[in-house]
């Protein structure tokens, strides 16, 4: 970076809120220099190279039909994308006991399946109630946001193997627990993804579509895009220090400084938290990025030379109370150049297992897939993970949390600008908040908050 | 500082914590630095000088009958105490309506006061199955800690007004509301302190005695032993960075940075998330930095010439569920140079009175003291107040928080050393957490560890 630029916006974070909002800045003619902490671009999505070329998600990966920002996105960035493989039976390991879905019909006890599908239904004629521009005005916010999904699961539902399952559901959505959780806050999460049961689908839902070469290509091509219309892109570039004021703010990083008239913080609060900030923020907003923390989440991916399950009928899903896994996929090549198992170390499984040796938790991780889905599973090609907790440029995943009694006194204030700063990061989005969709929109959110604002504030 | 001195231990953060584990270590012959970033030692103690001399708590300032370790350093250090006062009746407004507290008998309904009792002695009776070294180890852990103090005060306090006392005494001990606070947590803070009814008394509570000179005295007498011994103190110097491996750490701030075998961090947990550690510390570590956000609190102190309150009578003391102020107390100069009345902006209210302007918040709080304590409180001679909540060096107090699901999971990694790392704040203390008793405990236990320890780990 130049040392001591003068800039119209300066943009922290590189991920796909802080490319959208880079590139909308620089085609409108604004320029604008993107700081990004990492020796990459893409924050929460990340692309890894597997040993026979294929391109691996270790971060986001799913689009789903009604994410209308990612998928336009999509064809704009002319990204390929194939269908998310779910054909056949599911495997569940419940209680001690292995249930195999049977196309004749289910393979749990109906009444467990019951209590099931309707705790979610609640849950989804809860979520109708909210307003996703402000969650804090429902009519039931106070209490809803002054109990944990937890205590409202207690009540909510009857069976306890339903409320394993439901746990693995909330798991799987927030990677946390319901013990760590607003009730309001879960609502929120399903009424700005539109329901809860369409955040669980494949077909339909938001597991629907997978993206070829990976999702990283987004922020990629979208940091490309910035660039070709004169946005200055910087990797390895930490933001320390921002001293902001009515001329706009200093943004420092190790290697210099850029004077921007405008700041998007295009960053999970919580990490948007270690900033020093000169002056202090207001105290509200300062408190705020310390009542978001990251969610607990490990990807593990095991490649085989082929999807050996689909020949038994089977889709790769499963749904598990032990081991490291709590959902299992598909995860194979586009191009069937490999199968691949794909599964989620979730919630209070993955501080366990992150706590353990990398070596131990891949021993555990395919032992869970070969109980799954036989001999075959054990000897996998290659063993891909990443433990998102472990990333200091992340601090968890997929996104921030937010325990009871935040999101009615601070969620006013999320989007709020603060002097020249403002605030992106799927964390503030109201569609598909969370999401990559979200990170879209948020971004395109704070760019459109700086073109439209005057000068002064 | 030096740049690139090179000595035995180096303390983070210059509170009681802090100075307390320099001084011993200092004395054992280790050569320590001492680091703050304030440009005062004392951290959530704070003591200002009044106009007319008069030493001023603006941040801790009681201390009770069973806080030996700091009633034991009061002694060594040769200051002086005196006792809160606390005679006579105390103001309730409640509900709309101003009762008074009548030496002849309770001035609320007697259901009312039952309903509180119970609820405190409930408080007391659950506390006591709490082991304060690892309450995750309750038999009802699991389920206290997966719900809202919110949670529980609707199933177990009966009447509306009841329930409004008690979310004020909740607002009181934790500067938090009930809705945000793990009810695990709030039983471990009340058995840390001996019991609930004890953290809430006066005469022989919590309350019971006053520093003459203020407490902030206790960091620097302690800081003045540790130099005497060798120890370097240096003030406004913010830790950026910490590089840790084996052969122990070297603590990086603006002005340079020193290598030490051991470091001790004495600060909140989510202060020092901020800090740019390097390698990232553990997973579990990292997070549970994010997951102890402080409590919302602005001191208020009123000083007029005289005590007038007690010349009819009155303690000035109040509880109160309208107005900026949840409670109230004398605090007045110990020599009778001068009349005050203390009081705490809590909870919500801190946050709604943190967004106001400075004078407004003064006219409602002394509009407040007038309703209480008649015309007389309307013109106080002198306004000294504290919003801990826009300090960024602390970003909250009295203490960081849990809410719900955090003590279970990440309590057990509290007071777990991180290679070279030690950790000490009064946050994981296990008698008196969240008390200048409690921060006297970790820094005297980390300084232990540190000594006890061999070079290696």
């Amino acid at each position: 970076m130049d040392a001591n630029k003068s800039v119209d916006v300066v943009v922290i974070g590189g991920g796909l809120s802080g490319t959208s909002a880079a590139r909308r800045l620089a085609l409108e003619g604004r320029s604008v220099v993107l700081l990004e902490a990492r020796e990459r671009l893409g924050g929460r999505t990340a692309t890894v190279r597997a040993a026979d070329g294929t391109m691996v998600d270790v971060g986001g990966q799913w689009l789903g039909p009604t994410q209308k920002r990612a998928l336009s996105l999509v064809e704009e960035l002319r990204l390929e994308t194939f269908e998310q493989f779910s054909e056949g039976r599911e495997h569940r390991l419940l209680r001690g006991r292995h249930h195999l879905q049977d196309d004749a019909g289910p393979s749990l006890p109906p009444q467990i399946l019951a209590d099931m599908q309707s705790a979610l239904m609640e849950v989804d004629r809860l979520a109708q109630q909210v307003n996703v521009e402000a969650p804090w005005e429902s009519a039931q916010a106070a209490e809803w946001d002054g109990m944990t999904v937890a205590s409202w699961m207690a009540r909510n539902v009857r069976s306890p193997m339903a409320r394993d399952m439901f746990r693995i559901v909330v798991n799987a959505l927030s990677c946390a627990e319901p013990e760590e959780l607003s009730l309001l806050h879960l609502l929120f999460y399903a009424a700005s993804g539109g329901s809860f049961l369409q955040m669980l689908e494949i077909d339909g839902g938001a597991q629907q579509t997978r993206v070829v070469g990976g999702t990283q290509q987004f922020s990629q091509r979208l940091a490309d895009a910035a660039r070709e219309a004169g946005c200055e892109v910087c990797l390895e570039s930490p933001v320390r220090q921002v001293r902001w004021g009515k001329t706009g703010a200093e943004v420092v990083t190790d290697t210099g400084s850029v004077h921007a008239a405008r700041v998007i913080v295009a960053m999970a609060p919580v990490l948007a938290g270690r900033i020093d900030w000169r002056p202090a923020l207001p105290p509200r907003r300062l408190q705020l990025m310390h009542r978001m923390p990251m969610g607990s989440v490990i990807k593990c991916i095991a490649i085989y030379p082929r999807p050996f399950w689909r020949e038994r009928g089977e889709s790769g899903q499963s749904i598990n109370d032990t081991g490291p896994l709590a959902i299992t996929f598909d995860d194979s090549a586009p191009d069937g150049r490999h199968g691949a198992l794909l599964g989620f170390v979730l919630g209070d499984r993955a501080r366990e297992w992150g706590a353990r040796g990398g070596r131990e938790r891949r021993a555990a991780v395919v032992k869970q897939l070969t109980t799954l889905f036989g001999d075959e599973a054990a000897q996998p090609v290659e063993y891909i993970e990443k433990d998102w907790c472990a990333d200091p440029w992340s601090a968890g995943c997929y996104v921030g949390i937010m325990p009871p009694g935040v999101i009615t006194r601070y969620g006013p204030i999320l989007r709020e600008p603060v002097g020249p700063v403002h605030w992106a990061g799927t964390e503030t989005a109201t569609v598909w908040s969370g999401y990559m969709d979200g990170a879209i929109q948020s971004g395109e959110r704070a760019a459109a908050e700086v073109l439209g604002a005057a000068r002064g504030y």
